[in-house]
């Protein structure tokens, strides 16, 4: 009798779990491809109906892009590329054209890519003349033996490799200059306070700066998923500092194993969580979902004080952008061609 | 009665494990600090009686100088200061001194450096005038508000941070300038090669020319871990070629939850792997132990078609150095101050 009750209960004890899976896997769309534009502190009530528009065109035109790559039987890789190299293209985002300047005035960019079938990765950091560093990292990856290259060495490649090679002017924008005058004269006043008071805290209004990343993450016919991630940096950051978005394992990982995923926020603490890697690891070691483990490495980020979001798509379509700051510009298609945009939490 | 039986046989199969564990923890010393010189083709019928005694006795003051450090209630990441510096300064190694050249004839140098006690890191990349690139990931994570710094931007950060520049010609050594010529006789005769067969396997005679960094792993005696990687690169690097040692999560982490972690080897796979802190990942989230976690991210970078090794070191002292190439240059001190030095496999 007590044998009898005890296997009833592991019955359910087992099944209970497994109804609920399956009653979400039915409910919820395949997704093959989502993106990024960057999060912080995007608030609705600083947006204008104009720039939403904007956005949200440009959004929805990189994800048409992938999605139709995808269709025709293309590779994961070349759907991220086609998808990238339209958000570099516009101004908008802090990538490729809409890069933001550095200290000293100049447009540093950086990139990466990975290739989950075989955990082939490329990443370009710190270039100033290829007008689409996506292409530079997915040109290291298929075409050198190297993983990671920087400054002029990185931009002497791409030549080599019959990239489009830019005067640094093509990456002048008004609206990026303003942003390092204003961040100047803030760092400068900045300075006379931390002269003044010895105070250590950052104030809020510099926090946005360090933000501003587009990313894509993509499933293909042939079962391959794919991460790529490409930025301008930080505005007025000096020393040649280098964030998240170049670093495999920390800004990009994809593994056919498990996930794809591309990181969006401030880099340092990406870098030091290794974020993109943790969501695999999590996976595969810990045997968490996709949602238990993205949602993991965002909850452990923001512990260590830091913010910013990412996405990772799974093996099996399964797509989650968590993040912890006001807003991210992401979107996604699925399947089936439905494509959706979100900017607010 | 079969109940007992199974209860006997339980207890057998739980205790047994158990006796094995503490048997080798009760024969194996705490050790306290470790380091590499790196991995390649190390062969004892290559090495003269005289070159062994000097590699042997490099390893081993750098290894008294980390635990007097120690000892004397230091930091971990003061003891790997110490210690790395007595390797980057000897000609002996591939880093600071005796870097290796660029096929431009430069030396260009990496490092990075992991604190385990709070995960803050530093690493510099591509730096040309700055002595000590340990010192100076140090202080891009003691003094900065990033983790990584790249090219000029890095070495005007050490200046202001009054970290001892030298005129780049500091690091001309005759046996690295020797050993890019012979690279680039090869080099051309490879291309030739291709040119003519179309043949991508790498000659066994290449291979050495990725390998030869340092590191350092450490545990004080406040428990806290940390990790610190140094490298000239790889002789006739092109490109801007970044490797593995600057890379925190590749070749350099360090999590006082799990473990300290400094590889060396073939700096592709060490990237695409996410190797030290898959050590550390391996650990926490499949629960293996240090050996097993070592040794399967060895193995899989093996399997991957990949060589080198790591050395990572436990919150417990637990010491485990795995490598897959003929040799490793290694070295330990435990808690009693017994300090060994090996070289072959």
């Amino acid at each position: 009798m007590m044998r009898s009750i005890f296997f009833i209960l592991l019955f359910i004890a087992i099944c209970v779990p497994c109804q609920d899976l399956f009653a979400q896997s039915a409910s919820k769309p395949r997704y093959i491809l989502a993106i990024h534009g960057g999060a912080g502190t995007i608030l609705k009530k600083n947006m204008t109906v104009e720039m939403e528009k904007e956005y949200t065109n440009t959004l929805k035109l990189a994800l048409s892009k992938g999605y139709e790559a995808l269709k025709a039987g293309k590779s994961s890789v070349e759907a991220i590329a086609q998808t990238i190299t339209i958000l570099e293209d516009s101004p908008l985002f802090n990538a490729g054209k809409g890069a933001v300047f550095t200290n000293d005035g100049k447009n540093e960019l950086d990139a990466s890519i990975m290739d989950g079938a075989n955990l082939k990765a490329g990443a370009v950091a710190g270039v100033t003349t290829i007008k689409n560093p996506i292409k530079a990292a997915i040109a290291v990856m298929q075409h050198s033996e190297h993983v990671m290259m920087v400054g002029a060495g990185a931009a002497q490649f791409a030549k080599s490799q019959h990239l489009e090679i830019v005067d640094p002017s093509y990456f002048w924008t008004k609206a990026r200059w303003d942003a390092l005058q204003k961040a100047k004269a803030r760092d400068k006043e900045r300075a006379e306070l931390d002269h003044n008071a010895n105070h250590t805290a950052i104030p809020e209004v510099y926090k946005d700066e360090k933000f501003g990343t587009v990313g894509c993450v993509a499933l293909d016919r042939q079962g391959n998923l794919a991460a790529g991630t490409s930025t301008g940096g930080m505005t007025n950051k000096k020393f040649g500092r280098v964030g998240d978005a170049p670093i495999i394992g920390a800004g990009t990982y994809a593994n056919n194993q498990s996930v794809a995923v591309s990181c969006t926020g401030w880099g340092e603490f990406f870098i030091r969580s290794v974020a993109a890697y943790q969501v695999s690891a999590r996976m595969l070691y810990a045997k968490q979902s996709v949602e238990e483990a993205a949602r993991g490495v965002i909850d452990e980020i923001g512990k260590m004080g830091g913010d910013g979001g990412l996405i990772a798509l799974d093996k099996d379509g399964k797509l989650i952008m968590p993040f912890n700051t006001e807003g991210m510009y992401r979107g996604s298609v699925a399947e089936d061609g439905t494509i959706s945009v979100e900017i607010y939490k």
